[in-house]
């Protein structure tokens, strides 16, 4: 008998709620709560039994402590903005509850992926006799998972970790973006960087490239090197990894179509004056965009993330492919996202019923490789996001 | 002893203006009228010896007659829009003036590239007793000019035209357009059209290209087959040829801009509402990418624009190629314009001088073709934009 407060109602959201709801058992009640009340309840339609809906503005500290003390709920899974994970952490310790998320921290103004103000809170929270499950989404979350799993079944030692994200979707139109383009472009433009012999390594914008060759009919696309959030605690906590890369996917058109939008200052948030009018580019360029929601029936084919690692087992190098493959339109005909919101938000609804039935307990700021990973693997393989780990031994072309 | 009148103060008139100041002894006064007369004045600011100005809206015959009959030119140079030829040879009609323009008539609503308006006054300036040269740029123009020096002198027919216009200037910005970029998206996603047997063939926008190796340390570029006016005057006019084509040299980089800009929406010209305004994307695209005027000081590297014909002479085949090479800095250096303007502007002075200096005359409606080519291209190596015909006698990759 539990209760938990979702706060967003973004695809996440509407994901992990079809998950929460499909499982009575575990999440007795449900909350759906949002800055704006009326897309909880777009989502509490679709639901097969009843949930609550609740307006919140999760930046407003006193405002979600005092919804959190009038709703009593025992988890609050967080798939709000990343900007507001802090201030929803205060709200859980302030009134008691458990709290989750799917993506960490960063500060309103800059595109900072780090846990150090997320990792600040251990004692807060420890104190407090509270759990604080960081990064339950899939990357981060289950490809953390993925690699405590292997490492605990699979190798002594894991030397090399390779994380590749593949989204073989197709929606069909020329350009649109599954989220925030500005988000896409920064991504994009950033540097590579990832861990080597216990230092970062940056590398140049989409410098290191190479085709890997995808299970299950996907087949060979090209893969870039980014800097993603899990290589930051991974690293940390299994201090053995010589190398941590994150790789991902990006289609030649999708690069071309954010190399001219570059180009010609439509990425731009600078105001331009027109007409008479401030108009800020970026904006304007969202307006023209396909309302990313409306993909969501479009899209067709499959998504492919998993690890790659090398290491040793009883004194043999051995390497392992863990991975999962997810398809869009399944996705959609059950809980009407497609598979990009459906692979963050089974792992949310999975790591709060770690939490709920304490397989998953302590108090404290944990990341998802710190915890046993036999129960959540079980659960991703009964709710949704089979996986299967295959034994390497051809080369992969990651091996360098 | 002559008077002209220059109506248009944009790249080509001031071109125009330059090149006509240079030569008193032909062209003893100059008028620029404009709808906007300060642009007259920055460009008589720039000439070596005193022009007059004028204000006029080019559309309003009745005040166009006004400014002639009060100026009493000899010859009208229009090089105001394609939009505004019909009204401006109605006036040039009723004040008795000649009239030459460079590009042909163009209903405003859409782009519609044929004579048939403007030959429709042939009775009229006939009966008048008036002169009007049509398409005295440099394609139209020169082009024609081109093909009928070789079948003065080099073939007996020509069977087989290739109008080639390269433009291998570089401004250094990742992508901005000489002009109107709506009137550029038109011409580059239309149907080709070209001559064949006495029909015109239609072909998918773009289908046709291929690469072609330019000379001046040029080299290959992708040349892609187009619609352009000279073909309908020059077949009509040379019914002995068999097949006429236009093409045009495009940039990898500047097709992946347009179309981006298309996929997105950008190009359209019907209204987005944003932020409770009517945004007509097109308009915005325009107010975000460089000033056109801007790109003359940046713009370095050639142009190389021709004729390839192959034909019989006394019985034998033969292909000659005759071209011009501009250089956009040195165009600039000479009359604060590069080299697109300077090619179209430099033949509408040469047209205008052959019909002052009565070299070309006789009352009616004229296209290049039909006038004797011999002053008019000693009069291209007089005055900046000389030319070379070479035989031909390897493949050219032109052949079919």
């Amino acid at each position: 008998m539990a209760k938990v407060m979702i706060i967003g109602a973004g695809g996440v959201g509407g994901v992990v709620a079809h998950k929460c709801a499909q499982l009575p058992e575990v999440f007795t009640e449900i909350v759906l709560a949002s800055r704006t009340e009326s897309k909880c309840k777009v989502i509490a339609a679709q639901l097969p039994r009843p949930v609550s809906t609740a307006q919140v503005d999760a930046d407003n500290v006193a405002e979600t402590v005092a919804l959190l003390k009038r709703e009593k709920p025992d988890l609050v899974i967080n798939v709000a903005l990343p900007y507001q994970d802090l201030a929803i952490m205060d709200a859980c310790l302030e009134a008691g509850v458990d709290y989750l998320d799917t993506a960490n921290y960063e500060p309103p103004e800059e595109a900072k992926f780090e846990y150090k103000w997320q990792w600040a809170y251990q004692d807060k929270f420890t104190e407090a006799g509270r759990m604080a499950l960081l990064g339950s989404g899939f990357d981060p979350g289950v490809t953390n998972v993925y690699t405590a799993y292997l490492k605990k079944h699979y190798l002594d030692e894991i030397h090399y970790l390779d994380i590749i994200d593949c989204n073989a979707g197709d929606h069909g139109m020329p350009f649109a973006t599954n989220f925030n383009p500005e988000i896409n472009i920064r991504e994009v433009t950033a540097n590579g960087r990832y861990w080597q012999d216990g230092h970062w390594q940056e590398t140049a914008p989409l410098k290191e490239n190479r085709s890997f060759d995808f299970p299950a009919g996907i087949g060979p696309k090209q893969i870039y090197l980014m800097y993603h959030e899990e290589l930051e605690s991974i690293t940390k906590h299994l201090p053995e990894i010589k190398r941590a890369r994150f790789w991902m996917t990006f289609s030649d058109n999708y690069l071309k179509h954010l190399e001219v939008l570059g180009n010609i200052g439509m990425t731009s948030i600078e105001p331009v004056e027109f007409e008479g009018k401030e108009i800020i580019p970026l904006q304007f360029l969202k307006a023209l965009l396909p309302d990313p929601a409306s993909l969501g029936p479009l899209t067709k084919g499959k998504t492919c993330i998993g690890c790659i690692a090398q290491g040793v087992k009883d004194g043999v190098k051995k390497t392992y492919y863990i991975y999962n493959i997810c398809d869009h339109q399944e996705c959609y005909a059950e809980v009407q996202s497609q598979a990009i919101s459906y692979t963050t938000g089974v792992p949310a609804m999975i790591g709060a019923k770690m939490m709920l039935e304490k397989k998953w307990a302590g108090a404290g700021v944990w990341n998802m490789e710190q915890l046993d990973p036999d129960p959540f693997m079980d659960d991703l393989n009964q709710y949704g996001l089979p996986w299967q780990v295959v034994e390497i031994d051809q080369p992969t072309g990651m091996e360098k």
